[in-house]
């Protein structure tokens, strides 16, 4: 199996970056990231600063997928998520977000994983749920900052992209040129400190390409069918999410406009993924029960 | 058991209104209501119009709860919810909400329920997940709309608001004039269509009257401790249930600051309730195994 090295980061992903591995469609690799800090916080003392703004949510990559050309989807399927032993979480003002105002002073913790659950404070520990905070392909214009989430995936923070789900991100590029990083072993939906546990880890993922009409970035899960928008307010991301769901039901599960309307009410979720970057990013979560019932051709069709 | 008859309805939340049920603290009693639409729409030729404005959310009570000043907390565990046979969905552009420019026609549909599932399309039937989608107490100034979400609770939309839930609510007048409707079979967070499967039925509940600091409405469940808010944007929505989450952990749990911000940020969900009243309603959900882990005396401290 093909082994990306965590010393392969990027902090934007561009169009006209080398790859720095070439996959075939289906082949499995492992691509090992690092935190969301470079792994520049190393204890108590290393406090978040400005100076740490450059080396902020390093993806690994880019992947060149072969045969993926502008105009095709990737399906990028999580297959496990291995995390280090600790995950850290910096707090400090200059981060922004909704919760900057309520933190008292800058602070960097540690948190030990062990045995599959992960320590918050003194008699409280919790499973870990490993999650990718960072997947996305280049987009076709200006590069885009690993802090940014958008059309082209990125900087999501949606805890559902997790082992045993399907990304589906757009093609702009000859290869598509894939990144990830920003791995979490916990995150609340919001992520409203600016941070979960961030740490580093590996991921074992494969990549395919399909010719198939499905608004992205799109997430499938054993579950659910999840639709991600991202915009300066929520307001906005709910406009969008909104729009690719009943795109996405009347276009490919040919639903009569007011039959998608009332399935979207009835078996959707509105939620939220992060509401701590330039934008912010919203879902909507479509039960996959419901639509498998009523889509005699598979719930996403093409080829 | 007393029985509260669904005749005794009210559309506005009002200190002024005269009690139509007396109940003692702790006392088990049951409350009929009527569909979101007073009954109105009878067959798919009844479809919405602004004549149904005035019969719209129709709340039965209100209710006095004996010993209730202002200044307390009304603590509603919901025991039981049963529903009538069949679901109303009235789609129509005048009501507005996010998906009305999709809607193609004004359209009311019937879904038939039995057995415990609803069915929404051919090959399509999922379980009931009864919930309520108005209640709330009445405020100490103007009257309310029982169309209006607020500090008060009213209508909310908060699909966790279903049996086993216990729903905190201020007290801003002698006996707290509680009331409660506005039933659905099924609702996804959102609510996008400005309808679930709304219908008739009945609650069994009881109300108990508590002293204690805790920032409402809040909503307990099985598994998490839920603060909700509204306002006329979602991001309005944020600060305020991430303010009142805040205040929760430092006043009540006792948490320094940075610990709560952290807390929230890993096991706190920041998610949707509405998005089609004239104000928004978003909750933020906190783990309560978390809090009780951290929680000497009870996750929620006072008499």
């Amino acid at each position: 199996m093909k082994r990306l090295t965590r010393d392969k980061a990027c902090y934007a992903l561009s169009r006209d970056d080398e790859p720095v591995l070439h996959v075939a469609p289906g082949e499995v690799f492992c691509v090992e990231t690092q935190d969301a800090a470079s792994g520049k916080l190393k204890s108590p003392q290393d406090v978040y600063t400005e100076d740490l703004l450059p080396f902020v949510n390093p993806a690994t990559g880019p992947i060149h997928v072969e045969g993926a050309q502008p105009g095709d989807l990737l399906r990028v399927d999580i297959e496990r998520i291995d995390t280090n032993n600790f995950g850290v979480m910096a707090l400090g003002d200059n981060k922004g977000g909704p919760m900057a105002a309520y933190v008292q002073s800058k602070e960097t913790s540690f948190l030990d994983i062990d045995g599959g659950t992960i320590r918050l404070r003194e008699n409280l520990s919790v499973p870990i749920e490993p999650m990718i905070g960072v997947i996305g392909t280049a987009p076709d214009g200006e590069p885009l900052s690993t802090l940014d989430p958008g059309e082209h995936g990125g900087n999501m923070d949606c805890k559902e992209i997790a082992a045993g789900a399907s990304v589906y991100l757009p093609v702009a590029v000859e290869g598509g040129l894939l990144a990830l990083g920003d791995l979490h072993a916990l995150m609340g939906d919001g992520e409203v400190a600016t941070c979960g546990a961030d740490l580093s880890g590996e991921v074992v993922l494969s990549a395919s390409v399909l010719h198939a009409a499905l608004p992205t970035p799109c997430v499938e899960t054993e579950d659910h069918l999840i639709f991600i928008g991202s915009a300066k307010t929520l307001d906005e991301c709910e406009r969008i999410v909104l729009n690719k769901s009943f795109r996405y039901l009347t276009d490919c599960v040919k639903l009569a406009p007011n039959e998608a309307v009332r399935l979207m009410s009835l078996v959707g979720d509105l939620g939220v993924c992060q509401v701590v970057s330039a934008l912010k990013t919203m879902k909507f979560k479509l039960r996959k029960s419901a639509l498998t019932a009523i889509s005699a051709g598979g719930i996403i069709t093409g080829t």
